[in-house]
């Protein structure tokens, strides 16, 4: 096996072009050893081998340096760059993470894990490499789903200016997670279609030097296209056709699906976790269904995630024209709707709550200074979400909760988020936003609410004295069982408390707590600078009122213990007991 | 006078083209009528006169909708809906502000005030109409100097795959605030140079059709155009060529200076308001420039606002290569100086702290997980900076102190505050936020320190026992006439804290203050919530010491009289003294 001996780039350049195709077929192995296992980005991957394996061979990295957008696509690079044991033994797959990572390795130069920032961060390390008077060749590596995020078509628009080495590859494989949107798209598609030949086209429109090269699995072809434009100096887009999955029919037949897998059997495609029962994806997509079937009014928009918040394929085609996904493009979505709310229509923006960070600014400029009424709906806003270092939702109510205008919901039950999803569709006062529960779905142990137009009300579940627990969204249930706790030990009956708003106070329920209360828990599911628990550590600031605010300490975590992390950070129902007792 | 009989774009029908035109030079007066006494946007506005009469002849506003990129450029607008007097009748200056905003008129969509966003928000629009079955047109207008940022690329590609009535109205006058920058203008340079047939065509490669005019400052010919594109089945661009300042020579001659004006002399066009002394901008270029001087790594990133933070023409002049001015491309900039700082340079990055809420994430996941050490340096984050609801900085504190590893800085005095700059260039461990003062250069009354790699550590500025006022940035003068203002009433010596560091807390400090502490002060300029103070009150929340947090409430606050502010929100010294020793 020639894969198991290449310990950097060195290595591939000692091959000749078929035993680089041999080298080929062993990444795929690779990469099936350890998706079948593991789970991971598929499509993205397999893609790209022979283009990973060709950059490889031609440049010089790490002095060249790689910029690989999303960096999904890196298994293969990871390979060539001392990383192999990744793939190739199970006992080691946790020693390479899914994402580009300078502390593993050399030849990667930044921690990515979002879209669209490859050409950005490239256009910056040619800058870095010229004033300091070095000429080594930059590289950014850029799906074609990512080119229609604002910050990929600024780079872009930046690189057209400069006038040094920079090299953009377009890996066009036709799709982004979902389909792929915009009109940008047409023009791949004629690009493609004329050999790269058609006069409109985007890059040359942004003032880039432009190649095509249809062959974009092709080692060979790849080889001299790359060997053509290295040390170039000004910047040109090296567009690159490759077949996404390529090496796996089920991939090839639903890219789709196959852009990120569960670990699966790779006989049947099945994969080999399943999970069972309801999840709130799903309870979306069919509250929204239902209500678009009634109202025509009701427009769903998604930035290129439509599965995550409730609208896989067969959705999305009952929907029809009340579905938009606007592509990698959050800020265009948020405006977009925007736009509808103010005109008519009743808006809902869907996403991962990573990916919400692009649009601060839309959200606060074209969303809550014009009272549009928005309903944002986040995956993932939980500690026990996605968790690598890239993905974490546990920064999202600390960003957008002191929005002015914008309302925060934190449900804490199946009931309530349905109900909270329906009012908030419905009402025509506030942009919303609402965190789906990331503790699963959990029944509702106390009476829901329909109405929710009285902003910042909060629910009292047990009335209680001394001891009253605030617990926010999916913490809810933490807060029960602190509860608890805290009642065996004491003997005194505590006061739990749904805040439900994580915008903003009750301060009439808060002020009402003084008079039988000497302590206040606050509970909440991200990190507590900025957050929900401040805010009501602040009232009560001047008062007798101890506040013992419970979070998770503000710090970037990476691949954690979802267990491990909630000890650490004093989050479990026996620490918290113990302290506030003390 | 036409203009004073001009109701509504009803009245603007009834006029024809040599009347329309005589209206013209009508408005211009109207326009140096107010912006001699009022300033306000003066080459954007004398730009698009003609343009706006066009619209308004041909369109039915407020059925057809029109939204304005920025709004700057809305004076002929308001003139033409109903608003002539804000531009007539000096007494009535007051009554339209300088952007569009709905609760002045039906013919205004949407309060705004930053850039890019018009496409975005004008297909939602478009979609709300749709999916409510109606038919009115809708028509953004945005300038070229807009067109760099990533949502009105976005905006083009989304509105390149909509099969519905879209205007995009593109008004080229070959500038953005200062020069424009980006691939994207040789493209427009192009298509002005042959007519608008040249075969690559940006706008056609996001999927649009397109229509250009050259003579943008033509009435008869804009009416023309518009005609034809006027109740269209499909979105198109119209390009339009305009005269940035036209009808005044020095704005003609000086499109970067004359983008924005102070009152003025008409006649000399001089400023009749000038500040005497020293300001930030200027001393932020001086140390940057000796910097770059006796380094050339050091590298300038401005998004299109150079001016505001260092870097008028003859300092981008000076900085050479140096220099670079991304256009308006916050995202690329951010991205781009993380790049720069990982190569080797040491970057930095200056904008208004309301353009910076644009790259939450960009500072977040291309900054600060990447440890990348830039420094951003912000103008008007103050409550004494601009007051329009669009451009507030008073919640950039609680939007980014709690971003893990990002250190954010606020310098209380001159000395400090190029203290902390220099430091944060050349440091290599943190990405640096660092905010200008806002309330004069005021010369330092403490010892400053050179070094800060002592992350969160405050400075004890007085010693005192009961009662410690911690007093962040520009906030700290306030905390000295606070502690006086104490002292005087009560007799007890005030404990004085500069705390430096918005991001985090000196536990050690605020641990030993306990000991002979009983009430704390914290003061911010910024809005309350998720801000300095309550991590303070959270910090002492299960203790025995009082915390009192001073600040701004949360909302958005439009044209307001600071004086009034600070009083409505307790920011005097003899509120605080009252309620404190209460």
């Amino acid at each position: 096996m020639y894969l198991e001996k290449i310990n950097g780039p060195v290595d591939v350049k000692k091959l000749n072009v078929a035993e680089l195709k041999t080298l080929a077929g062993e990444m795929r192995e690779g990469l099936f050893n350890r998706l079948t296992v593991h789970g991971g980005h598929f499509g993205p991957n397999f893609g790209m081998v022979e283009a990973t394996i060709a950059l490889h061979y031609v440049f010089n990295s790490p002095k060249d340096k790689f910029v690989f957008d999303v960096s999904h696509q890196t298994y293969p690079h990871k390979m060539l760059t001392g990383r192999a044991y990744g793939y190739l033994y199970p006992e080691r797959f946790n020693e390479v993470s899914g994402y580009s990572d300078p502390e593993e390795s050399e030849h990667d130069h930044f921690i990515i894990g979002h879209t669209s920032t490859s050409i950005s961060l490239a256009t910056g390390l040619a800058k870095g490499r010229d004033v300091n008077g070095r000429n080594e060749n930059i590289v950014a590596i850029i799906g074609d789903g990512s080119l229609s995020g604002g910050e990929a078509l600024e780079g872009l628009d930046t690189a057209g200016e400069m006038n040094t080495n920079l090299i953009i590859v377009v890996n066009d494989n036709e799709q982004s997670i979902a389909e792929v949107h915009g009109g940008l798209y047409k023009n791949l598609d004629e690009l493609r279609a004329t050999n790269g030949k058609a006069s409109t086209n985007l890059f040359k429109a942004m003032g880039l030097d432009y190649m095509y090269v249809e062959e974009g699995n092709d080692i060979e072809k790849l080889i001299e296209a790359f060997s053509k434009v290295k040390d170039i100096d000004h910047p040109i887009v090296v567009h690159i056709h490759t077949q996404k999955g390529m090496g796996y029919a089920p991939a090839v037949a639903d890219r789709e699906s196959w852009h990120w897998c569960m670990p699966f059997n790779r006989e049947t495609g099945e994969p080999t976790i399943t999970f069972e029962g309801e999840d709130y994806s799903e309870l979306t997509g069919d509250l929204i269904l239902d209500k678009m079937e009634k109202d025509k009014s009701v427009v769903f928009v998604t930035a290129a995630v439509p599965a995550n918040v409730g609208f896989p394929k067969a959705n999305r085609e009952k929907a029809g024209s009340q579905y938009i996904d606007v592509g990698i493009a959050e800020e265009q979505g948020i405006a977009m709707c925007s736009g509808i709310a103010k005109n008519g229509g009743k808006a809902i923006f869907g996403t991962n709550a990573t990916f919400i960070q692009r649009v601060y600014d839309q959200i606060s400029h074209d969303v809550c200074i014009n009272k549009s009424p928005v309903t944002i709906i986040l995956n993932y806003t939980s500690v026990f979400g996605l968790n690598d270092v890239t993905h974490l939702g546990i920064y999202t109510i600390s960003m957008l909760s002191n929005i002015p205008e914008f309302v925060y919901m934190c449900p804490t039950n199946k009931e309530e988020y349905l109900a909270m999803l329906d009012w908030s569709i419905e009402q025509k006062e506030h942009p919303v936003l609402i965190s789906m529960p990331g503790n699963g779905v959990i029944p509702a142990s106390y009476p829901v609410d329909k109405n929710y137009d009285e902003i910042n009300k909060y629910q009292v579940c047990e009335n209680g004295s001394e001891i009253a627990i605030l617990a926010l969204g999916d913490f809810f249930q933490l807060g029960q069982e602190t509860a608890k706790e805290i009642e065996a030990k004491s003997g005194k009956k505590v006061t739990l408390i749904n805040p439900r708003y994580a915008s903003g106070l009750d301060e009439k329920l808060l002020e009402e707590l003084k008079a039988n209360h000497k302590t206040i828990i606050t509970l909440e599911d991200g990190i507590l600078d900025g957050g929900f628990g401040q805010r009501v550590a602040s009232f009560y600031g001047s008062s007798d009122i101890k506040v013992f605010n419970y979070g998770l300490k503000k710090e970037f975590y990476d691949r954690y213990d979802v267990t491990e992390l909630l000890k650490a950070n004093k989050l479990t129902k026996e620490q918290i007991a113990e302290d506030v007792l003390k």
